[in-house]
């Protein structure tokens, strides 16, 4: 009855006082104890938690309520919940849809070995390889898979978001390359990349011309570049090399989207002579996950490796000349270049192109040879049925795709494939496309041939035709004549016991969240808990095509609401879009639809972008990549926006001021006082504000962007909301927007939110390849805000800030802690100024990070927002011994530094410049340093030999590595001559 | 339509010719590649592998045909299937049935880093404790744990099989103590733990007294104890302690079976006086898995520890005066006492105490308190709301579990508890019980009220009571008063951050698979597959209790058949049980079943169990606990049994023969030609065939106990069917028997297995707590047997031999191998003999065991079954290059002995007296040892610092620990000492 449901809130109290919650999760995932929170509190001399947020926010733009969120349940609560919600993900329905995505037999000691595996989803992008060969190892195989799949290509990078970015990545570089406006795209590439490249290419002025491929003119030399799918999102396979030498004679480019499993029976994109080759890497050994996270794979020849997009792992040599692996190139390219950075890519899917590399190493070349030919075969086979059932074959060449024009019962066609619970590509009315894929087995084979009317079964059609299939890719001209996978890595792992070995000894090397404290400022290593990850590797979620009928994607959608509906309570927007699979996206995202909104009320000329010199490199690059014009406002002495400046520079462009882009709290770590009246001003003069949502961290209960002026953010997922690191990738970057910007966000040309369909949207385009983005992570943070709920959330800030005060307060008598606020406290990190030592001991920021390895510690982040500097930001995660022993660390550093300037020991051979020390090096027989090997890897007592966490390399050469680029795995006679 | 699937054989090869399996699993599970295959058979000097097994295996016990097993299909698509059969689990039902069985809030966290972390999973009982403090402190946690709760008790061991063993186990020491026959058992134990100890007691001559604790009378002084529940099965709560006081007066001795849990909150058996407690640990972080596994524990007063079962982890010290952890006392009492033996117990339930060592690790005594108080407040308000409906509650005194005598509406309440999809306790047609636990929320609380009629909702009945509830144990005279869980362990690990870092920092001190082969012959280390193992924590096979109606488990039954089925097609056996949950629990039910079936044909007297010298020392352990009469049987020279002996004792016991215990291929690795003779010889003189089934993974596909004579065999599933050994335990041991065995199969009091319904069915009792002992591993032998087939499971056979072989070849010239068989062949697992080094360099096999660890390797089986001898098992996953590392490691080790031999090293100071090296030693300061640390630490180019796997404690002293034993977490100012 209703009066059983309506009941007193004093009789509710009074069972929660005699029937408490199970648990409260908030003491889970926040690091300290009541007890130590206490003393921290006392030691940064405040009375309490309160008095120290008030002496940390500006007043004026406190949060003064409780977000208005669920109340928390225990976490197998909230696991059953979810799972009921999942349950409404029709994964009994099987998808032949493709169009960039295929099921995939993911092994599944891949799945739990890595993907579940804490030791491979909680480190960070390796910016210290030292800690990180075994991730740096493994993405190196990544490129040398692509770029043996993709022969004739010479170099790739660690991966990129998703094919319709790379694909646009591609149009950017060629444009770069030759400056030429236009683009031809051949009209038969997979519809969500043309959407994608049209949105991105239009910001920046070029043109896009969509073109059938015989139909493409260069000779007016005004093409910057052509991209060409193959096999085209129809499956047909065909041989483009006239259009290559076409397009090449009159000096464009040619990129060429691709399938790494069709390469293993197709003559590769680098022999027929492409500049570029990209795609998804989904379909080696990563889930559907509708739509996200997967790996999207770039390879370019030698000449443009300078204007390749994204990381790339290259091979150097250590301080004592072994082999080893780092980032090389363009590290950070946006925060050298800035202004001039093109490309924004910063986060993107390491631990998914990790999977994928494994699923090569474990397949090897034979492996992936037979996954390609049988399902070719399976491809011929149904084919033959449907020929034979009376449909006409479209394309006659082609992989694992075929395109159906139905002559006859199609209505019968569709309500059978509804009776089998297949999903088809439908492009219109009498056109269908089959994709099979290396999960497809006999009994789908029958299904297919049913459904199109084919009244054999595959062997009966088998027999019939003797076994012989016709138009089998190797008797085409087009069939692939090279190797691949050569290197013996391909070769060692057939055995799971093998292959988890192997896995188990990469990750082993590499500093993780399971070993201590990543102290990465704006970076937020915070925990990742088991119950936000458990959900991802449910079927549920893993295994749904992104361009399933949404009614077969309830779960995800009901998950979509619930998330948007939390996530804007957090921040103070009316709506969050899920497109953006990265911050970095979230930026490009967020400034087009100010440039959308600016326009639809006719001030499209508005295109300058204010941006702060302490902001993130990808700021700018996304500015540009929205055709902005970035304007630099200089930052004052006290590490804030110099408001002076400011007004000067937004007065000075008022008429064409689009945006500005802020970080709050700043990238130096501090709540500036004057973000709401800067807001003000700027919406004054007509522009709007982006409020960088990287750190959220320290605002979630307390403020919100939303509130003091901000018009649109991007949240980092990955940071804040609990999305795993995954040693560079997956994040996520959804932004959340004002009312006004609404009706700009997003859509997509398969499957437009919902959102992108009411009569007054004017979607910017599109900016993902898959609608919602990364979807299959998003359970993450919809578990992690249901598990803190309203106090648990604004306890998780409260503390990131107390242990950052903390933190500050025991290093400042060691160190000078570079910016504060205006009370004397930093937000949820804080800068450590070291750039006095070069003078004083020759010591510089790296020599600190370095030495930081040997006392068992990831370096705070380096260099960024200020050079030689380090910003630690310690999260809510790490309790108290775990703060103090990272203070004695950098304190004990700092007494070393003392002794290199008191003159007691040499500025060159001391522990700083010969750190890091290895377990090599200090079991060798013979020891040469002027200090002991005690004093080199166990200085302090908390370091213990049976679990201290070893670099496995000396320090990196990066001038040798820089000098001999060299990105693919080195041969093994390297490895031979080394041990020589 | 019928035609459509009737498809000529033709038709589907054709098919598979060109549309092949996707993948082939046995690729996956078998180490060596075809090529290595090729290079080891040559070198073992055979044509092909039909040749070696001819050499191998007696020609008339062959196989002579292909096993009849399902086709294989990849690892998805069986996963698929098995989810099918999932579903039909009914984990939508509540069950608040109790009995000793408890809904747990599992934290995910230690689910993912400990039960699905192989790092946890797969290492073996810690045998080598320097490679194995990780989970030697975690099981002295477990030990702290157990002690703490059950106050007033000494010392606790590291697990047993299930809380009904454990109190059989308890009968059987009260009568080892005082050799009185006679015992009492309180009537209000649960039902399956009292059948057990009856169906135990009955085979060892005890009798078993049945009785009510007010008219309990020891003053005869003829019992040997008394096992009381408390709080009982009914759930009530009631002070004995007159009992004891009277038991004790008398002689006699009081065992406990208890609740751990409920012991937060009441005076502990300790306390009460009791000598022994036992129960299981299920509830502390382990799930139901619909029986089973959990960990049992079992405590008891110090002057009665050396008669206490099962292994206990005990602190020492190691070569350098560190405090380690070691197996303590009676470590494998079987193999030295054998015919003295009385408790079987072997394989116990590590990674499930694990997991509850660490349950308690993470709440702590506040986290455990609150855990308790929340219960037990549900069930006082509850028992409010059921006795305001009307009912009469049986008992006053309660924890968390109450019995309901309904005085109206029974009808009803069935209804609406089927409406609510509950089960409860039904005792019988008017009494219910229902018993709460930690996962209990408000809605449980209102349904439940619902079902029993009340109109009052759990807050109205809160307000009404104003909060105060009467009968809270805290005022009870039984609350308790003593602290518990104090040891700092309990209380630094409140963060997943923390635990997570401690769970991980124990792993990695320990070798598993995941580092490198463990070679322990008869233990069967193969590969343990994540998708063998992924299924185990689906929610539908976690979370069922044991006791639902049979149709809510209709998943679990369909797996058993299936599993049955294929079991019996690969021993040759008709029927298996799997009630049994170790293999020594096997051996027990297969005797008793032999000693049931003698009984049923009039020839009770047969009670003489024939056992080679050379068996497990479970056998005549097993032997004993049946009331058998153990005569050994010798070994010759060659190894084989002494068939002269045999012949002769067989003759001799004619009369009195029951049965022969034969392990198959034998203990010493060798395929005994005579087998089927002997077999023969026995069933002539009326006796039975027990094949230990240990050594399976030589046979699978081969030959089959079933075909050549043997009655009955159990089937260490942790061994040749791929459950893991958790480092201890799960294992399980389900037998197989022929047709006229099966009617004396065990049954169940509250479930009894379908076969022993049956008309012809007389069971022989009851032999572990749960109908299907641990039902949930059990997906992971079904999963292994359908990826493999038959075709898969014989080439696993047959590649154990060969690896062995292969092995005894390349170590032939360097050591001596013990036994081979007829051709000079060895089965999957030989000995090597280092008995005579000890003259002539002094070396033992100890030494070789532990110098293998600077080599990176776990010791083979060390002097068993042979005395300083080693026995090496490489199982079918191993590939060569691993055979090979071993080999040179062993090799080189033979270098280093004759270097003694040779008189070039001294006797006691070298590298193997010395050995394990640990880093601290190596990376030490001071270096004294007249060998270089590169020979100590890197002897051959395989190992590299940065991936060795280091032992974590010098050489453990054995003596000193005896001396000093000491069982629970050292006291911390132990370890500040020794850093002084
Ligand atoms: C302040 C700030 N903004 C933006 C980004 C870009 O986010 P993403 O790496 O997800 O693209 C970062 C990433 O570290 C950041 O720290
Ligand atoms: C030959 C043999 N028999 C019996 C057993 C006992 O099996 P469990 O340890 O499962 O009780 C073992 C255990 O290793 C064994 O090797
Ligand atoms: O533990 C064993 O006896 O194998």
């Amino acid at each position: 009855s209703i009066g059983r449901n309506i009941l007193c809130s004093r009789c509710i109290s009074t069972l929660h006082s005699i029937f408490p919650k199970h648990e409260n999760f908030a003491i889970r995932h926040n690091g300290p104890s009541k007890e130590q929170q206490e003393q921290m509190l006392k030691a940064i001399g405040v009375k309490d938690t309160e008095d120290m947020i008030n002496q940390t926010i500006p007043k004026q733009i406190r949060l003064g309520k409780d977000l208005d969120l669920e109340d928390t349940v225990c976490e197998n609560e909230i696991l059953d919940r979810l799972n009921l919600i999942a349950k409404q993900n029709r994964c009994d329905w099987r998808s032949f849809i493709g169009m960039g995505y295929y099921n995939c037999s993911v092994p599944r000691t891949i799945v739990r070995n890595m993907l579940e595996n804490p030791g491979w989803s909680t480190p960070y992008t390796p910016y210290q390889p030292e800690l990180a060969q075994g991730r740096l190892e493994s993405l190196i195989n990544y490129q040398t898979m692509v770029v043996d799949m993709t022969e004739g290509l010479d170099i790739a990078n660690a991966s990129l978001l998703d094919e319709a970015t790379a694909a646009a990545e591609a149009v950017s570089l060629c444009f770069r390359h030759n400056n030429r406006r236009k683009f031809y795209v051949d009209e038969k590439i997979n519809p969500q990349a043309l959407e994608v490249v049209r949105t991105r290419a239009q910001l920046i002025g070029v043109e896009i011309f969509v073109e059938n491929i015989e139909r493409m003119d260069f000779s007016c030399r005004d093409f910057s570049g052509v991209l060409i799918q193959y096999p085209n999102t129809e499956g047909r396979v065909f041989d483009f090399s006239h259009v290559i030498e076409d397009a090449h004679t009159h000096g464009s480019l040619v990129a060429c989207s691709t399938d790494l499993l069709a390469l293993a029976l197709l003559k590769s994109p680098g022999e027929l002579g492409c500049d570029v080759a990209l795609g998804s890497s989904q379909r080696f050994g990563v889930p559907l996950n509708y739509g996200g996270p997967h790996a999207a794979f770039f390879a370019v020849r030698n000449d443009l490796k300078r204007l390749m997009p994204g990381r790339v792992v290259g091979v150097t040599r250590d301080a004592h000349g072994k082999k080893v692996y780092r980032l090389a190139l363009q590290t950070r390219e946006q925060h050298i270049r800035r202004a001039k950075a093109t490309s924004n890519i910063c986060t993107a899917q390491a631990l998914l192109a990790n999977m994928s590399a494994m699923f090569a190493v474990y397949h090897g070349p034979e492996g992936i040879k037979h996954l390609a030919n049988r399902v070719h075969n399976a491809a011929l086979l149904l084919a033959h049925g449907i020929h034979k059932a009376g449909h006409y074959l479209v394309h006659s060449d082609f992989f694992d795709t075929i395109m159906v024009h139905m002559t006859s019962g199609v209505h019968d066609i569709y309500r059978r494939s509804g009776e089998k619970k297949i999903n088809l590509r439908i492009y219109n009315g009498c056109k269908i496309g089959v994709a099979l894929d290396e999960t497809v087995v006999e009994h789908d084979l029958d299904d297919l041939l049913y459904v199109f009317g084919c009244e054999q079964t595959a062997a009966e059609l088998a027999a019939e035709l003797g076994g012989k299939l016709e138009g089998h890719l190797s008797e085409s001209p087009l069939r692939r004549k090279t190797d691949f996978l050569t290197h013996p890595i391909f070769h060692k792992y057939r055995s799971e016991t093998n292959i988890v070995r192997y896995m188990k000894k990469l990750e082993n090397k590499d500093v993780s969240l399971v070993h201590s404290m990543i102290p990465l400022g704006s970076c937020t290593m915070k925990l990742n808990a088991t119950a936000e990850m458990e959900p991802i590797s449910w079927r549920e979620f893993a295994n749904i095509h992104p361009f399933v009928p949404i009614d077969q994607a309830r779960g995800y959608q009901e998950l979509f609401k619930e998330l948007e509906r939390d996530l804007c309570e957090i921040t103070g927007y009316d709506s969050i879009c899920f497109q953006p699979n990265s911050g970095a996206q979230g930026e490009f995202t967020g400034l087009a639809a100010i440039r959308a909104y600016h326009k639809s009320i006719g001030e499209n000329q508005r295109s300058v972008c204010l941006i702060p010199t302490s902001a993130h490199g990808t700021n700018p690059a996304s500015a540009q990549m929205c055709g902005m014009k970035v304007v630099p406002v200089k930052v004052d002495k006290s590490g804030s926006v110099d408001l002076l400046d400011l007004q000067k520079l937004a007065h000075k462009y008022a008429a064409n001021l689009s945006a500005i882009m802020l970080t709050y709290p700043s990238t130096n770590g501090v709540f500036e006082e004057g973000i709401r009246e800067t807001c003000d001003m700027i919406h004054e003069l007509g522009g709007q504000v982006y409020v960088d949502g990287a750190n959220m961290n320290a605002q979630v209960g307390l403020c919100r962007p939303g509130d003091y002026g901000s018009d649109v953010s991007h949240l980092n997922l990955h940071k804040t909301f609990c999305i795993p690191h995954g040693g560079g990738g997956p994040g996520m970057g959804p932004i959340g927007v004002k009312k006004h910007l609404v009706p700009f966000l997003p859509t997509h040309p398969v499957v437009p939110p919902p959102g992108s369909l009411v009569s007054d949207a004017r979607p910017l385009g599109v900016v993902s390849a898959a609608p919602w983005g990364s979807a299959c992570i998003l359970p993450i943070s919809w578990t992690y805000i249901k598990l803190m709920g309203a106090k648990g959330l604004r306890e998780a800030s409260e503390i990131a800030i107390l242990n950052a005060n903390y933190m500050a307060k025991r290093l400042e008598g060691h160190y000078n802690i570079l910016y504060t606020g205006t009370n004397g406290f930093v937000a949820h990190e804080f800068i450590i100024d070291v750039r006095g030592f070069k003078a004083t001991s020759n010591v510089e920021a790296v020599d600190i990070a370095k030495r930081l390895q040997d006392y068992g510690f990831h370096a705070p982040t380096m260099s960024w927002p200020v050079t030689n500097t380090l910003m630690i930001e310690p999260t809510e995660s790490e309790d108290k011994e775990e703060l103090d022993r990272f203070c004695d660390a950098l304190i004990s550093i700092r007494k070393e530094i003392k002794d290199i300037e008191d003159g007691k020991v040499d500025k060159e051979i001391n522990m700083l410049k010969m750190a890091p020390h290895t377990l090599e090096s200090v079991s060798a027989d013979n020891w040469q340093q002027p200090y002991t090997r005690k004093q080199a890897a166990f200085p302090l007592p908390y370091l213990k030999p049976d679990d201290k966490m070893w670099p496995s390399t000396g320090r990196i050469d990066d001038i040798y590595g820089d000098k001999n680029l060299f990105c693919t795995c080195p041969p093994m006679e390297a490895y031979e001559e080394e041990e020589e």
